[in-house]
């Protein structure tokens, strides 16, 4: 029954009868399909932010936005993934790229999403008619089923990073889309400083009984995570650490997470989300947990540990987490660091995916 | 079977023998225990603020606080509840008073609570070892079985209101009290600005990784809701109406609820806290609920309407709301007012209890 | 602050003006509203079947059912509880008497409640138009809100006990209360041996895709739990202890709750219902809970211990456990016991209550 | 920026550095990725029984059972996967067969899985030392991480049909493997009627107190679901539907879903599992979802239609109704056929997963 067993002709006869009536034993399968833990096809790998940058930044100017293509832009494509533009086997990663004045028109999807910005600002997503601004450090989910387009109301182009659940909606063929209105209204065009959805949804711990009783979709009713709020809520946490009350990850480590405050669960259904801050000097300790994450530099230098492969990063590079393999990462001086000199780390995983059906294991970090 | 029928001396002799049995049958008393709707024992009733007022500060002067008693809190007596001090038959009001200088001792307790600040400042309450500041406006709820005391840090006395489940969990007979260290440590007498629960769960949509994976006890993890944050979402959601976007409760009145970061759920587990504005001019379209509310008016002056009594409100006064009894407002100029003229209302209510049960019912406001 | 306080004239004064207001202190009413733990107003106490059953005869002879009185229905009234028919602060338990050929009218009712056959057959409950037979040993769950009347098709008279959350949504105050057709049509007053309900979820772990997809009303959608199952279900658990698999709640202990087959919760929002089978000689452990109990001697005698009340029991036999008062039974031959000597005790309870808010403890039976 | 693009020497130069950074724009790929609706990779297909039973005998004469090939499975391989063991992207489906005297060696894993017999008997499922009988008709759930083995206890073979989410968490890479003893002992080869499992959950609405607080793992503590109740809960439908009433899902078909009795929801985290009735001349209207399917023909004999291709199948024959494919079947008269002259047709498919992620849509049925 094993792989090495004699293959007499009789057994090659069953082998044929299997093929021709579209069978496969488990016998000779089962090392691959049931192995002890998660072995993953996808490989760790990093993307250098100044290829990507320059590379997008090459694409503005030769390939027009527009319906049809519908947005400029590039995915990871994960070296063990055979070509296809999935950074995981369930997450995609792409950096975004609008011109001046360009705007990618309404459409809306299944796929949960959300944007990252690294760098820059100037353009606004605009979410069921609610345009919102984007800035280094935002974090902007959006969950899916809703309308949205971005404009660059600016002189400059802007890039950015885009999160989605496409590979995993791919695979399990659940992936339904709309084309929108080619044109947004004036209205639409305007570049407000805070959006209504932060307006409504934006005070900590305080839900609008008006508007609060029922999202439209699923998935935070907040479409935007500023980052001052961000960088102070992890500030705050090294804070308390150093008064001796914990709250941290683990010490030097700080994170918060991106949630939903109407239900305070994951951001969206599909993707969790987070801020990692790490104090110079301070290693982290070893975890592995099953699904697949994408980190991006946001500031900072340092050294990562995703298995067996060990990179130095600086801003804007982004890595993956295959599912499995334990991550560490070490904060360390660099040439364009900030002044905090702490490594700031964004992730984003297919963990509430895991969590809800009962599959997510975690090592490590007791 | 009715009221009306004649009692014969059969039936007398079966009543006494229900009597004797200690049974009572239903056909007697079914008009009072199965209504076709609530019909509360409590009664529309106001206590005013002055009034109050005076009779704590003068309680300062005449009545220790300590162990034993515990709390100088002094509770609204609803009059149709028989003299116990109950401002609703599940909720307690009542307003606290602390003296320079004084401690209020450590103790826990099942029941729910919260302080909410009508006016002053300088008392800190210690929840769990963490100082957190009280000032006008603030909200601070404390769930059940969380260590707390107080301490007045300044030369002045300082008011306000306690709000708990006491009733309810006297009726359902659920109740645990321990008391704690009669003495405050030197750390829990320091006065920070900002409390150590706000700054790990005081961030819009931002949940703590470290600190966050499963709170110690059910209720918000988030020790104080800020006035300045609390009216800065309240005046956004008239500004998107204004804007012709909605937002609002109905127009002119916008209305934030008070809830548990960590879950999106009532900050308490039997206890929904929620501040409305109702801008000047405004009347509100009547709503009746199962479940009953208290408020208190923060900030404004204007007509309530209960049932069928109608009072004229101002700051601090503080009045009930029965079971399914029609509430609406109105506000008005009044000579104390702030520049913004709206009626600003405070209320909490025991919704959360009935919502968990599926016993919630309400009407108007469509 | 404490009792013991000289009550100086000041104070006098200070009281006198708490009164006028409508003002109670904490301080004189803390060891009541906030003791160590639960200390129920209702006392532990025993109705004998037999005098239940002579006094429903009784009333069958001299007070007609019919619209008005609604239900031939005489409750328990707890000696501490003020002669209100109450058999705990929140369940109502009541003997309920129908004659030859009667019936009881249609209505309906936010109160949850059962029915419970400890003797005789004879009547159909009518829920929402399903005639559900009612025989010894069934339990009956009757959700708020579904519409029932009751008849009786045979020559005999037919008593049987009835639980409700009345006293729970009397002091809440969140009861509705609906009169439906005066009387049944033909079809409603067929006798069929199973009804709708049970041919539809009655299969153990069987959902029915068409009707199953969303209940009408809250509480389960199953109308009779029969005794056969019961039993079996209590026979199975002692087998497989006999057999050293466990199973039990402790040994010679068997017990089972009646749950909603559609969400395996408690089988009423606010409802407990559970058959305890105690074998012959064994004495159960002491527990106490929050909440209160009502049990119920379905068969066989025994011996049931109740804070420091002690009383022989027997079939029919109703008493009560309030809150975090202790409780064991010990399970004893009787003159007029079934074959298996055990001791078999029908239990419900306000638990699901308390679980829902957090507020649920135990102790004992670790 | 769409496909009719011309690709000049510069755009050529463009896509030349994507493919050596690892990258992939989405303009080129998103009508694959974003389609409308889902458009499933799988293919319509049928398997038939008779093939899948000679070739498993076979394969019982050639291919020993035991540690390392673990189980004698063979896989139904869809068209449309590439030649892997996947009936869809989701779902795994075989045919498992053991010989007579045989054992399948302990192991646990966290797929989850269950066994469904379409005909014979003689096999026990030990399920954490719980043997469990295999009868034709029975399902038999194996919620991941419980230890398993099988023995056949007779003189003849038996065949039955295993289905298991392997694919699904081999795509999300989540699966974790562990041997367990190679020998089951002699409290284990015991052949008991109804096992542990079955006497402790398998009442109905019924949950046992002692075992039932804390179901060691996820998914269904009950290990069996009997034919004689599946098949009397399809006939009560029908009876329900003659008599005027409803109950089934649409006129002549009547369906039961396989629950966990401890929550009510799906029998498996990741698999639902139902068993339909269509009775003799019934079509079933056209209804399509996201997800897929696999059916199993339990009885009788149609004509059923997956998208544009239409089979006649009978007992025995395995079908896959892919993502967003219209599905219908029709009863109609076989040789073969049971007296009911019903098409009985077992189904599972993936919709929990879709259901917990918020991606579940259906058409059709209204």
């Amino acid at each position: 029954m094993t792989s090495s067993a004699d293959v007499t002709p009789e057994l090659e006869d069953l082998y044929h009868g299997f093929e021709r009536e579209l069978l496969v034993p488990l016998w000779t399968e089962i090392g691959d399909l049931m192995p002890a833990h998660p072995r993953s096809r996808a490989l760790p790998h990093v993307w250098r932010w100044q290829r990507l940058r320059e590379l997008a930044a090459r694409a503005g100017e030769l390939v027009p936005v527009g319906r049809g293509g519908e947005r400029r832009a590039i995915a990871l494509a994960n070296p063990g993934l055979g070509g296809r533009p999935f950074a995981t086997p369930t997450l995609w990663a792409a950096i975004q790229y609008l011109m001046p004045g360009e705007d990618a028109p309404e459409h809306r999807h299944t796929q949960h999403a959300f944007r990252f910005v690294v760098a820059g600002e100037g353009v606004w997503t605009v979410v069921d008619g609610d345009p919102v601004a984007m800035r280094r450090g935002d974090f902007l989910p959006q969950a899916g089923w809703n309308w949205h387009a971005h404009h660059n109301a600016t002189a400059e182009p802007m890039a950015w990073i885009d999160g989605l659940d496409i590979p995993f909606q791919y695979v399990t063929e659940t992936q339904f889309f709309q084309q929108g209105r080619d044109k947004l209204s004036d209205a639409e065009h305007t570049t407000p400083d805070r959006s209504r959805s932060e307006r409504l949804w934006g005070h900590p711990g305080l839900r609008p009984v008006g508007a609060g009783e029922r999202p439209a979709t699923a998935g935070s009713p907040l479409f935007a995570y500023r980052w001052e709020q961000t960088d102070r809520a992890l500030a705050d946490q090294l804070a308390i650490e150093a008064e001796g009350f914990g709250g941290t990850v683990e010490p030097g480590h700080a994170a918060v997470r991106f949630t939903d405050p109407a239900s305070g669960a994951d951001v969206l259904p599909t993707i969790r989300a987070e801020m990692h801050r790490i104090t110079r000097g301070t290693q982290t300790a070893p975890v592995r947990e099953t699904g697949s994450s994408v980190y991006a530099v946001f500031d900072g230098s340092g050294t990562v540990t995703v298995g067996r492969a060990t990179w130095s990063v600086t801003r804007g590079d982004l890595f993956v987490v295959p599912s499995w393999e334990p991550f560490s990462a070490r904060s360390e001086a660099g040439a364009t660091d900030s002044d905090s000199g702490a490594l700031d780390l964004f992730r984003f995983t297919d963990s509430p995916v895991f969590e809800a059906l009962g599959l997510a294991r975690a090592e490590g970090r007791a």
